[in-house]
C-alpha cells in the first residue's frame, strides 16, 4: 500500500483517536455527536480492559464475568462485571478497569448535562441501575441514617403510585399535603405544608419529598417556597424530578430552590429524559457528601446496562444533539397546545390554563358529564387503539 | 419457486414455530438449547408486540419507550418499556405485551430451573434487575411490613461486605453470631444463635439471615437446624444463596430446611449462577404470598435487561446445557482439589479439609507465617498479574 | 397476559406480517420504506427456508453452506448457498428456497424501479454479483454466441479504463469512434460511427457499445441516433448506463432509443445508483430472451451478497425514499452548478456549458495554462486532502 | 481509576494490538485463531482508513461509497469501496486504503494456506469475488490473449454443468476426452488425451482443463501425466480444484504436476474449502506473471465481501483451526466409508473401490436394476427429505 495513501488514512484514524483521547482527558460531552463506529471502537477498547477479556485469563471464582451466551455477550460488548464494588456503587473494580472507566465517564457527562440543562450548581451526580422509584427508596434509606428516629415523609400529593409506594417501601409513613386549586391549576399548599411540619416536629420528619414533572392540572411543586421552609426547619428536601430534565423550567426551579433554600438531592429517570430503555435513573444533588453517601448505601455491584445506554446515547447526541431535542420538545409542546385548543373548541370543551406546567396539558371533558367512570376510561382506551399513547 | 421446495422450507419454518409455540404454551425450558436464530426470531416477535414498535404509533407522553440511539435500540432488541408497573414489578404492562410476556416466561423458566437444581418445593421465583445485595434489601424491607417494630437481623458471620451492608441499608441492626471452628471448618454456632434469639426476643427480630455459598474455611450455614429454630420461635428465615444454584448441595440444604423448619425466601445472583453480566438476581421462596409481596414492594417499572439476559441464556442452554454446566463444575472442582493438594504438598502446605463446602477450597500458608498483612496480600496480587483471578 | 393486550399486540404483529405477505404476493416495491426490524424478520424467515438452516440437517457434500465463522454467518443472515445454479444464475436452488426467493424478489423490485425511473418498456432485469465492467463482459460473451465470427465492438470513446478493458477481456477488438466538439461539449459523432459500420461490415460487428453517464465535457451518447443505425444495420446495441439510473434524462434516452431504434441491453452499477457497497450491477433490457440468455451464460452459482444489499436497500427506501433520493440529487446538482459558477467567476474561470450532461460539471482551468501534467494533477490531490472526493 | 489497574488493562490491550501489528508486519496466518473482538477491532480500524469513513468527508462523485441503509453498512463494516481499480482487481485504491489493505492481507494469508495445504511451490494467489465457474472463465479469457487463434479446450470429461459451461461462456470449443474404466474407477485416459492434442495441433489448443475434486466413481485427473504432456507440447494447463484444498491428496497432485510437467493455474472455491457463503474463489498458480495477468484481465472494481469473509474466517480459525478442520474431514471420511460399507452389505450392495478419490464415495444400486430414471432419482429425493443432503 503506497505510503501517501496510508498517511491520509492514518490521519483519519488519528482524528477518531483524538476524539477518544479528548473525552478521556476532559471527561466532557463532545459538542458534536459521535458516529456509531467511534462509539463502538471506544466501547471495545474499554471492554478489552476488563479482566474477563484479558488474553489468557483463567477465572476460578464467582466473580469472573464469564458469559455463557454469545448473543448476551455481544449485546453487552463483552462487559460482564457490572459497576461498583461491595462497598460503593461508584467505586472502581480492579478486575474491570474498562467498565469502571465507562461508569466514571458516564457520570461526568451526566453531571455536565444536568448543569447545562438548568441546574449549574449541581455538585455531583451518578447513574443508578434502578428506575426512579427504587432510586428514591435508596435516597430515603440513606436519609434514615442521618435522621435516626424520624419516620414521616411530607409529601405534596401527586397521583402516581410508585411515588407513594417508595415511601412505604423505605419503611416510612407518608404525610400527604393536599394541593390547592388556583383557577385551573392544582398547586402546592405551602401553608398546609408548614402546618404539617409544625405538627409533626422537624426531628420526626425524614424529609419533604416534592415533585416537579407531573400531569396537568397539577403543576410542579413550588420548590422555592418549600426549600425555604426546609432550610428554616432544617429538614432534608428530596425532589422527584422524574421527567423534568427535558424542561428548563423544572431545572431552573431546582437550581433556584437550592440557592434560596434547602434542596438536598433530585432524582430523574434516564429513560424519560434521555430516551434510553427503562431501567436507570440519575441521583444528583448540591451536597457532594450526601450524593457519595447514597452511592455507598447501595450494597454490592450493579448492572452496567443503564450506564452503557446513557454513555452511548450521550456520545451519539453530543451537546448539540441534546439541546436540539430540548428545543424540539418545547416547539412540539407549543404545537400540541395550539392544536388541542382548536380541537377542544370544536367539541365545546376548553384547554385548561395550566401555565405553570411546562410539560403536560389538560382538557375539559364536560360533555361527558354524568358518565360513569368506566365510560370515561373508555376515552383513553379509544385513543390507545388509535395508536395515541401517553394520554391519561 | 417450485411448490415442493417451498413445502420443504415451510416445514423447516414450522419446526421453529413449533418450538416457540410449545414454549409459550408450556412455559417450560426446552430440553435442548435453541440456536441463536430461533431465539432472535422470538425476541423480535415479542418486541413487535410492544406499543413503541407498533406501526403508526404516536407517543406523546413520558412513557413511550422512544429510544434515541440506534445502537442502544438494537442491543435491547427495540424493547424499551422495561418490566413491571408502578404497583408491582411482576405486573403486566398494557403498553408492552411483548416485554411483559418475556418477563413472565423468564420467571417460569427460572422457577423450573431452581426446582430441578435441587429445591423442588420452591413455590415462586422472579428475576429482579438488582444484584443480590440490593435484592436482599428489598426482601428485608418487605419483612419490615410484616414485623412492625422489629429491628434486629440475626446473622451468622460471613466476611462479605455487601451482605453486611444490606442489613444496614434496609435500616436494621445486624446481630452477628460468630462461627465455631470444627477442625478445619468454620461452621454455624447453633447454640449461640438460639441464645441470641432468646436474648433479643423473637418479636424484635426481623429475620435470621443465613448464607449458603461462601469461601472456605467457612462452610454453608447449617440451614436445617437454623430453620428448625426459626419455626420454633416463629421468625422469618431469609437465605443468601448468592452462588449456590450451581451446587446441588446448597440447593438440597435449602430444600431440606424448608421441609423440616422455616425458610421463607432465598436469593441468588443471576450472573454467578447463570453466566450473564452482573445486574440481576432471583428471589425465590416456598410461600407464594411472600414472594408476591416482595414483588409488590418494588416501586415503579424496572430494567428488562437482566430478564432478557436470563431468557436468552436459558433458551440457549436448554435443560441439557444447564445440567452439563453443573456437572462440569463438579468435575472441575474435584480436579482443582486434586491438583491443589499436590501443589500444597510440594510447598510444605496442606489443603484444608472443608468437606461441607462444595464450592470453595482453602490452603494453609504456614510458610508465610510471620509476614505482615501487606506481604500476604501480595500473593493475591501475584496470582492476579499471572491471570489467575478468583483467589482470596 | 390479559386477552385485550395480547389482541392489540397481535394486531400490530399482523400489520407487519401483512407487509411481508403483500410483498411476496405482489413482488412490488412498497410505497413507504420498511423499518429495520421488519426487514430483518423477513430475512430471517427466508434464511430459515434454506436447507443449511433446517433443524436436523446433516450435510455430507460440498454444497452444504456450512459457515465456519459465527461473525460471517451473522453478517449474511446465515444464508450461505448464494444464488443461481450451474445452469443459470437466475434459477431456483432446491437447497435454498429462501435465498432463491430473495433473489427473485430483488429482481422483481429492481425491474419495477428501472421502469419507474424512466424506462417503462424494460422487459427484464436481474442483479449480477459482479460490478459493471465484468457484467458488460458477460453481455459481450453472450452476444458472441449470437454473432458467430464477429469480432469488432464499435465504441464511441469514453476515457474510463474498465469500459475499454471489458471489450478486450471478452476477446474482442474495440473500434474507437472519436467524439466531436460542439461548443463546450464532446458528443457522439454519428457520421463517423456510421462510417465505421460500413467499413467493418455489420456481420463482423458484435455490437455497438454506448455510454450514458460520463464526466463533462463529454455528454451521454446520442442513443436515439445510434439505435436507429443499429436497427438499420441489424447490429446489437449495448449500453453502459453505469450511474445513469439516478438521472431521469439518461433513463429517458434509453427508453426512447429502444422505441425508435434498437437497444438490446443496458447495464448499471448497483453501488452508484442504489448506494450499496461496490460489487453488483443490474443487467436489463427490452428483449426478455436475451436477458435470460445472459443469465444462462453465467456458469455456476454466485454470491448473494449484492442481491441482499439491494433487497435491504430497496425495502428500506421504499418507492418514496428512492424518489426522494432522485429529487435530492437533481436539487443538489443545480446547487452545485450555481456555486461552481460563482467560484469559477471569482477565479477568472468559467463553468463549461454542458447542458446535455445531467450528472457532471466541468470547469476551465485556464489560469493553470502552461503547467505540466504533474502540477495539474496536484489540484485533484489538493482537493482530496481537503476531503473533497469525486473530482477528476 | 488507580494507576495499577489501568496498567494491567493497558497490558491486555497491548497483547491485542501486538497481534494486529504482527499480522500487518508479517502478513502470515496466526497459529492460534483470534477471538471475535480482535477481528472486529481490526476490521473497524481498516474501515476507518477508507475515505468514506473519514471525518468531514464530502463526496461529490460516483465513487464515494455512500451506503444508504444502516443495516447494509453494518454488515459490511462500513466498507463500501470494494476491491481493485479499473485496471487491476489487485490494485490499491487511493480512496480505500483500509479495504485495499484487507484485500492484500487476505491474499497473503490465502497463499500461505494453499502452500501449507500441500502446494508449497505456489507462487501467487488471490481471492476473486466470483465463484469457481466464472473464475475459470476469467482464466480462459486471459489465456486467449496468450494463445491468439487457439479455440479448443481439451477437457477430460466430468459431469458437472458449470465446468462445461465455463468453456462455452469464454467462447471456446470444448473437446471432451472420455474417461476410462479401471475396475471400479473412471480415470483419465492419457492416451486419448495425447491423441486429441496431436489431432488438433498444439497451437490451436487454448489449454487442457483438468479436474481434481469430483464424485466417485470418477477420480481426480492424472495431473502428473497430463502436466508432462502439456510441457512436452507447450500447452497451458488449468486445473479446476473446486473443493480440493481440503484434501492433501489433491493438493499434492497439483504440486507434483507443477514440478514434473506444466501446470499454470489452479482454481478453487472459497465456500467449499473454507466454509464461507458462496460467492468467491481463489485463483492460484506457479507463474506469478500469469496470475497477475489474470488479475489485470478483470475490468473494474469488485465486491470485497468474499475477501472479507475469507479474512474473518482465516483469522478466526488460525493455522491450527484450519488444520483441525482438515484432520476432521479425513477422519469423518473414513468413518463414512466404514459405515457405508456396512449399510451396503446389509442391503446386498457394495461400496465401490475408488481409492484414488479421497473425497467422494460411491455405492452400487444393483437391487434397483431395471428401474426407470425417475424412480432412481427418487432415492436422492428420499434422502433429502430425511435431511441428508449432498448425495448424488
Amino acid at each position: 500500500i503506497p505510503e501517501n495513501y496510508v498517511q491520509q488514512a492514518a490521519q483519519a484514524l488519528s482524528v477518531r483517536e483524538n476524539k477518544i483521547r479528548i473525552l478521556l482527558e476532559q471527561r466532557r460531552l463532545p459538542d458534536e455527536g459521535w458516529d456509531e463506529t467511534t462509539i463502538e471502537v471506544l466501547l471495545q477498547q474499554l471492554s478489552l480492559m476488563d479482566s474477563n477479556n484479558f488474553p489468557g485469563n483463567c477465572g476460578a471464582g464467582e466473580r469472573e464475568a464469564r458469559i455463557s451466551s454469545e448473543l448476551v455477550a455481544r449485546r453487552h460488548f463483552r462487559m460482564g462485571h457490572g459497576i461498583g464494588r461491595s462497598g460503593d456503587i461508584n467505586e472502581v473494580q480492579p478486575k474491570a478497569a474498562g467498565s469502571s472507566l465507562m461508569s466514571k465517564l458516564t457520570n461526568s457527562l451526566v453531571l455536565q448535562v444536568l448543569r447545562e440543562a438548568g441546574a449549574p450548581s449541581t455538585a455531583s451526580a451518578f447513574v443508578v441501575p434502578m428506575a426512579t422509584g427504587m432510586s428514591l427508596v435508596l435516597c430515603l434509606l440513606t436519609l434514615r441514617h442521618r435522621r435516626k428516629g424520624a419516620k414521616y415523609v411530607i409529601w405534596p400529593r401527586i397521583d402516581q403510585k410508585s411515588c407513594f409506594k417508595c415511601m412505604l417501601t423505605a419503611g416510612f409513613e407518608p404525610v400527604i399535603v393536599q394541593n390547592k386549586l388556583y383557577e385551573d391549576e392544582l398547586r402546592t399548599d405551602i401553608e398546609a405544608l408548614e402546618k404539617s411540619i409544625e405538627e409533626l416536629k422537624a426531628e420526626n420528619i425524614v424529609c419533604v419529598l416534592t415533585t416537579t414533572s407531573c400531569f396537568a392540572p397539577r403543576t410542579p411543586d413550588r420548590l422555592e417556597e418549600v426549600a425555604k421552609l426546609c432550610k428554616q426547619y432544617n429538614i432534608p428536601h428530596l425532589v422527584n424530578n422524574a421527567y423534568g430534565v427535558q424542561s428548563s423550567k423544572c431545572m431552573h426551579l431546582i437550581q433556584e430552590a437550592s440557592k434560596i433554600g434547602r434542596l438536598d438531592a433530585y432524582v430523574q429517570s434516564s429513560d424519560k429524559n434521555f430516551m434510553v430503555p427503562v431501567g436507570g435513573s440519575i441521583i444528583a444533588g448540591f451536597d457532594k457528601n450526601l450524593i457519595e453517601e447514597i452511592g455507598k448505601t447501595y450494597p454490592g455491584r450493579a448492572s452496567a446496562a443503564p450506564s452503557v445506554d446513557m454513555f452511548i446515547t450521550l456520545l451519539d447526541l453530543g451537546k448539540q444533539g441534546f439541546q436540539k431535542l430540548l428545543q424540539q420538545r418545547k416547539h412540539r409542546f407549543n404545537h400540541l397546545k395550539q392544536e388541542l385548543t382548536k380541537i377542544a373548541e370544536k367539541h365545546g370543551e376548553r384547554l385548561l390554563d395550566t401555565r405553570h406546567n411546562p410539560i403536560s396539558l389538560g382538557i375539559t371533558l364536560s360533555s361527558f358529564h354524568g358518565l360513569e367512570g368506566k365510560s370515561l376510561t373508555q376515552i383513553g382506551s379509544m385513543l390507545f387503539t388509535r395508536c395515541i399513547s401517553g394520554a391519561r
